[in-house]
């Protein structure tokens, strides 16, 4: 039986996913819930570890709520790692203190790729428990926002094993072995597909393909290895969710400006963007059918509030005036960072941020 | 006095470099002589370092001469680092064993900015000398290519004081303190300017600009921050070497595809691009009056000579015909990797590589 959910109080974010006109432009942040924040520290430290945070039901649905306690976000994004499916899978996920993650069981022979499987969802429970627990907890307060990492991301990091500078490991085994490289990938979107669909029946209002490492791939490979299987992922997912909603679904590969008009074939509803992409040159590349996410420089928050202000009046600006007509469909920004927030952002940057953006942005909409 | 050379007796780059029709497309490789080369590392151990060997000129000299020896490549490219016009400014470089390159004196603050001068070109002596000598070495057999790193990209690491995954601190400062930022890329293209012109002088017969980091800047910085203070040096560069020969100048944005059509307005011969370009599109984009530069991914020579054969004939096919009019310039190609050759790779697919280059790039002019 599906969870049933107090009504939505803020509809910005999912408007301006499907293209209608808003009062303002939404925003939320990559890893909004996250070390920059001192109550995240205080939780992380009381769970112990990084996966003892995402595990834990409790845990994961207060740090997902911490940062719409201090700014006002228009959207939440589900606390969790993009690596908790290649672990289902069984390749032994751990986070060594003050490095990044590392597998235990990298993927990178023939046997080792025949052993794998699509996980049994059952050992992603504690996703959707917490997917369910947080929405319950969000009470209608704005949407909240479930995610995968894209099959080719995922990819990257079962074959490296960790993270790394030049992908020689995945890209030897892509150029060498493309058979195998497409076994693994052919396994990672039927993965993400029933992962991001548990999500949803969960509870989860809108879903982001995170295809971080889609931006390393050379031109051809990319459209071959990381684009044709996000796009499978893309066809199969339940499209309305558990208020009967329908369910944007957002595709970012950093890095990939270079083939959005290619992106802007994708079937789903929004692209996010790096801060290297101009948003009105993406808004004319991609056309009229996608929402656009993005792309202020995380770098931006550790400059003085006046800076920052100029910055976002930057990035609103390039994108050009937004559409307002109530009755209709048309070009629509939801402002982001080009990338996951800095450990090291002040906290009261990220609140000068929020109000400029949704300050400047009902500016914009009176002026036009 | 200037030095003077024996003539040359393979000009098939230069005359690509000048848009020239040549008889098939000539080949060099970014870091051609380094790690990957055991008679290179031989050499190094016996200079004990990297700047021992960057700095002594019979070492330089041999090492440049190595991947010649083994290959029939086109070019030959200096063997120096980019750091060594910042360490010249006093900021103390070294290279820990295993480590990156390190900055015992990093440009942090308004005191450190103050004191920055264009350094005495005679402290860059030993990399003048090593031109003249390693031209005199190569007795005309390829042409020799000069480079500097572009001044943004000397400013990261100047301002970071190593390699950086997120460009924090130089880009705080770019965004907070923009006047410092301007004061230390005027000073760096200053040095440039002059470090490039004396290696003219001393016998480089083309030059290049790596702007290895221009791709982690946001759009509207990487023009105002990067383009403009390339575009700078571009300007006072000697247009004619010791030969009274044109001196094609090259400038190679890692990540810059986003940006090629104003790299297209800049003023040089020959645009570097990384494998994430499209070379048929970037042709189309960059318009008629440059060459371009590259751009397999280096990690496919870790594949079968099979596979490397395909994927070169996918790179040169990608171009597209290049012109064959002897009377007349028009499109034509330098053929490179998108990056530095990495350390692990197997000498001999280099061989299959460069092969596989020339000959299919002369079946394609017989068919065309």
């Amino acid at each position: 039986m599906s969870p049933s959910f107090a009504p939505l109080k803020n509809d910005t974010f999912l408007r301006a996913c499907m293209r209608q006109a808003t009062d303002y432009t939404p925003i939320w942040l990559m890893r909004q819930a996250g070390r920059y924040l001192p109550e995240y520290c205080a939780t992380r430290s009381q769970a112990g570890s990084f996966m003892g945070l995402a595990t834990n039901v409790n845990f994961a649905t207060e740090v997902t709520l911490q940062p719409l306690a201090r700014y006002p976000l228009d959207a939440a994004i589900l606390f969790s790692d993009i690596l908790t499916v290649p672990d289902a899978m069984g390749l032994g996920l751990s986070f060594a203190q003050g490095e990044g993650p590392r597998f235990a069981n990298p993927v990178r022979d023939e046997a080792a790729v025949g052993q794998l499987h699509v996980p049994d969802m059952n050992k992603l429970r504690y996703v959707f428990d917490a997917v369910t627990s947080i929405r319950k907890a969000l009470s209608g307060q704005v949407p909240l926002i479930g995610f995968s990492g894209s099959p080719w991301t995922l990819a990257c990091y079962m074959v490296e094993g960790a993270g790394s500078d030049d992908y020689r490991l995945v890209k030897s085994m892509l150029y060498s072995r493309p058979d195998l490289m497409h076994r693994i990938l052919q396994t990672n979107a039927d993965s993400v597909a029933a992962y991001l669909n548990a999500q949803i029946d969960a509870g989860a209002q809108a879903v982001m393909i995170f295809d971080s490492w889609g931006g390393v791939l050379a031109d051809g490979a990319f459209q071959q290895f990381s684009l044709a299987y996000t796009s499978q992922v893309l066809a199969r997912l339940t499209r309305k969710g558990v208020d009967d909603q329908v369910v944007p679904r957002i595709v970012f590969t950093k890095g990939g400006g270079m083939w959005l008009q290619e992106m802007g074939q994708l079937d789903c509803e929004v692209l996010g963007l790096d801060w290297t992409m101009n948003l009105g040159k993406a808004r004319a590349l991609v056309g009229q059918h996608k929402a656009l996410q993005g792309n202020l420089d995380p770098n931006i928050l550790f400059a003085s509030p006046d800076q920052i202000e100029a910055q976002v009046r930057r990035v609103l600006d390039s994108f050009g005036p937004p559409h307002q007509d109530l009755h209709a469909t048309g070009p629509t920004h939801i402002f982001n960072l080009g990338h996951g927030i800095s450990q090291y952002t002040p906290p009261d940057h990220v609140s000068c941020l929020v109000s400029a953006v949704h300050s400047y942005s009902r500016a914009l909409r009176r002026v036009a």
